[in-house]
């Protein structure tokens, strides 16, 4: 990246941060662009040189937010990767994409219904490409075994909803906040909670599942109430 | 409870649906008395029998999911059940109110800044509440040895993330929606992702077996020689 590009993202970067804090603050139509410029200590005219309308602006969120997680996340499905392990890593970046950038990430909520249509379908089919990628991963590891057999869809919005929500609780400027650890820790509970742990690792043949069959029906038959009960 | 209270249980509840409704359409600002009551198809001085603004309806929506899932919550963490036990049931009784109401929660979620001050202090009193509670049971699950060691808080706001982001994808309308097997699907999820199943003491359930057994069957069928080879 030349010394100029660099400096120009740097520049659209802050200027994101503050147009969403204006935006979560005094709404979308209360805010005007020479807010945003007073915000970035720019003059109106300077601010003409990186976003022409708060649309653009709102645009600019949509990419960078939606349609780069979606990106990432259909790189990571068609990875050779095991599927906890593509699962893993989908959780963690989604996670520490919007660690970094959680008012953005609310803004984007609260304002879809203001983006131009363009803006908007973009912006939906983002979302729904990631969801469909994050279905995929789980389907590929129930598939394969490493998961528990589950619906997919519903498995990927429960995941997506603990990464999401991060934007509604994580602070970045809070003492002590550490996004690896946030996104380590949601990445092993989403592990968790689709993997199968009895057999990760353990070599496995139709045997040992006729032998886990047999324990699981004991283990049913303990939990049924008794006869006339 | 008597036939006009139960009536006017109704109505109220009938009033929150379709002002929750309009609130998402319009805005709270767009969104009239008069039109509540149009959509409700009584008269305003009808309404006025029922509340008496637009700020006692964000009132009455506080009332009844905040609180509420904060009183429920309250009495799970204090019950005598496993932690595993109460874990569950707590994702369910969440989830299974939000299901009932989408609508209303996201519109909750999205009017947090124009609640007067008095109902912005009881949601965020109850929003504490919530997130104390779970940590609470999710604390107690890692010290009885059922959970995990992990970070309580982090832990509950990835399951509470969960549960939330039900509100901005389920439909209660749409076919074939089952409000049910959602609340058991999230359950089992957030209790796998925090529960030790290598002890054996702890159960993971007869419906966990029971999705083992399916996967197990599954995996032998796949393995069994084909039909006279």
């Amino acid at each position: 990246m030349t010394g100029s590009a660099s400096r120009r993202q740097l520049m659209e970067n802050e200027l994101l941060d503050r147009a969403a804090a204006l935006f979560a603050e005094r709404g979308f139509e209360g805010t005007t662009l020479k807010d945003i410029a007073e915000a970035v200590g720019i003059t109106r005219p300077s601010l003409y040189h990186y976003i022409k309308s708060k649309d653009e602006l709102l645009g600019m969120l949509v990419s960078g937010l939606t349609e780069t997680a979606a990106a990432e996340l259909a790189e990571m499905e068609a990875s050779e990767l095991s599927w906890s392990e593509r699962l893993t890593r989908a959780v963690r970046s989604v996670t520490l994409r919007i660690c970094a950038h959680p008012s953005r990430f609310r803004l984007l909520d609260r304002s879809e219904h203001i983006l131009s249509e363009s803006f908007r379908r973009r912006h939906q089919a983002g979302k729904r490409a990631i969801l469909a990628h994050l279905s995929a991963i789980i389907d590929g590891g129930i598939k394969s075994g490493e998961f528990w057999p589950t619906d997919g869809r519903v498995a990927a919005f429960s995941i997506l909803g603990s990464c999401n929500w991060v934007a509604w609780w994580f602070r970045p400027d809070a003492p002590g906040a550490a996004p690896e650890a946030v996104a380590d820790q949601l990445a092993l509970m989403a592990l968790r909670s689709v993997a199968r742990t009895d057999r990760a690792s353990v070599p496995v043949g139709p045997r040992a599942a006729l032998a886990a069959i047999r324990a699981d029906l004991e283990y049913v038959e303990r939990h049924l109430p008794a006869e006339g009960s």
